[in-house]
């Protein structure tokens, strides 16, 4: 153990933070790949979307979030946000440099560059995920030869939340999404489509059946899971009972909610209307939230 | 003309505020009723949605923005957004006394009563304006014994965001907000619908196409846009030119863009991403948006 870790001991909880809801779909693919752990998870509620705002904005207001977590004390930093983690990331590391920390893309991007043996990579996320183009970057370092095609899937967000996941409407509102992409790759399709925006693993199911056959689906969520577990598991920083993810979480597979049995607890927050955060954040957490539960904090 | 108005020439702009761009539909429809008149048009798009927001959150907004209008010079406030218009007024009017100031709740309430032969009025809208209930109030205050049932339609939002405005995925979306609401009316539906979302009119024409026959549509938009000018005419505010809407832009009418030419000016200002702004500004305005014509505000 260094000794910038040495102050972290195992048993803190990790910070979970991201716009709204939709990064409850990492708190998810977290608790199932560390059901011994506890979280904090705090979204940003009164300020939401993020997509929609400039770079710097949001990494302010990343910095603003992060300290909430950071004053309770946290071992772990996990921004469960497309957009905070293009933006925020070097701002966060040199405020807190001792706090181990990542974001939804890094994870995202190599999970895809490890399912596309042609290096045909797909991208569907926010409006501001996709103009940012940190996927882009994050695949190209990996593989500079990389064919990437992204498009932003807006309406998406908006069905998740709606709590709309499956059915003709989102079949349909699927494939104007996803033809035209398909079509930007000659042969046969991409070899992955990398679901960009954290609100969209909910509709995996959907989206993968009108995906032509063989393009896999990379989920950021369970993705960026194995990287905590294993950075947590580097540093020495694993609460006794948890054990690494094995093989069956490989990245690609989107587990069902609840299976796999959680012990630890989570404490939410939201800087805004906590009823509606516990309404909307089951769709996307996979687990019921009692309003009493979420704390509201003002930012 | 009163002391309060005689600081307010009639040659100074009409101040118009939203969240976003969804108030540019109201913009349209006041450059249609009054097509001399000039007009400053804020949206706080750093800051948007507001449907999300606690009321006293998005009462302090308003004071912000309409503080913007009123220092370059205003002669009267249009508050083009559901949620602002059913929590800022009293506020605004407080702090404001000499500025003539109306919402859109009230006209729309307004028009729905003089379209509800039975007292039956059906009401759309985001989540945040069907909570607050504000056109039951409005509604209620004029008919004590309407009834009135409101249902929330957040992806309309989006389908207008995203310029999907009709076809298929449109009519499909609009039957399943709209066939449940029109069931919990007996014999034949409600009497009108009331549009109480500044997006929903550019899916005016779908979404009446999915009505049981006789149902009026009721665009607030639009029956704002009368409203100011009878204000603005009552006050001796008009600019010279200005002609008081005909019959033929009665209430439930959804003129289409650029039916009347105009000759007045428009300047803009957004408290985020001018660019956007601009994009999707123009599918509500009807018009097209130059990004350097919209200012950046820090708010």
């Amino acid at each position: 153990m260094t000794a910038e870790t040495s102050a972290l001991p195992a048993n803190l909880p990790i910070g979970v933070f991201d716009s709204g809801v939709g990064g409850l779909t990492v708190l998810r693919a977290l608790r199932q790949a560390l059901p011994a752990e506890d979280f904090l998870y705090l979204g940003d509620t009164a300020r939401l979307p993020y997509g929609t705002k400039s770079g710097s904005t949001v990494a302010r207001y990343a910095l603003q979030t992060t300290r909430v977590l950071v004053d309770i004390g946290v071992k772990m930093l996990v921004v469960a946000c497309n957009t905070a983690s293009s933006v925020a990331m070097p701002g966060l590391c040199a405020a807190y440099p001792g706090l181990p920390c990542t974001g939804v893309i890094e994870p995202g991007a190599a999970a895809a560059c490890g399912c596309a043996p042609r290096g045909r990579i797909a991208v569907i996320a926010t409006g501001g995920t996709v103009r940012g183009a940190a996927y882009q970057g994050a695949i190209l370092r990996r593989r500079p030869e990389a064919t990437i095609c992204s498009r932003p899937a807006q309406l998406f967000v908006s069905l998740a939340e709606e709590g709309w996941t499956d059915g003709q409407i989102v079949t349909d509102i699927a494939r104007r999404y996803l033809d035209p992409l398909m079509a930007e790759f000659p042969e046969g399709g991409p070899d992955c489509l990398v679901l960009g925006c954290t609100h969209f693993p909910v509709l995996a199911r959907a989206i993968q059946a009108v995906l032509p056959e063989g393009v896999r689906l990379i989920d950021s969520a369970e993705t960026t899971a194995r990287w905590v577990a294993e950075e947590l598991a580097a540093r020495g920083l694993l609460r006794p009972g948890s054990d690494l993810p094995g093989a069956a979480g490989a990245a690609g597979a989107t587990p069902g909610p609840g299976t796999v049995p959680t012990k630890g607890t989570v404490r939410f927050f939201a800087t805004d209307d906590p009823e509606r955060f516990a309404k909307v954040g089951e769709i996307f957490l996979g687990e019921s939230i009692r309003p009493a539960d979420v704390s509201l904090v003002d930012l």
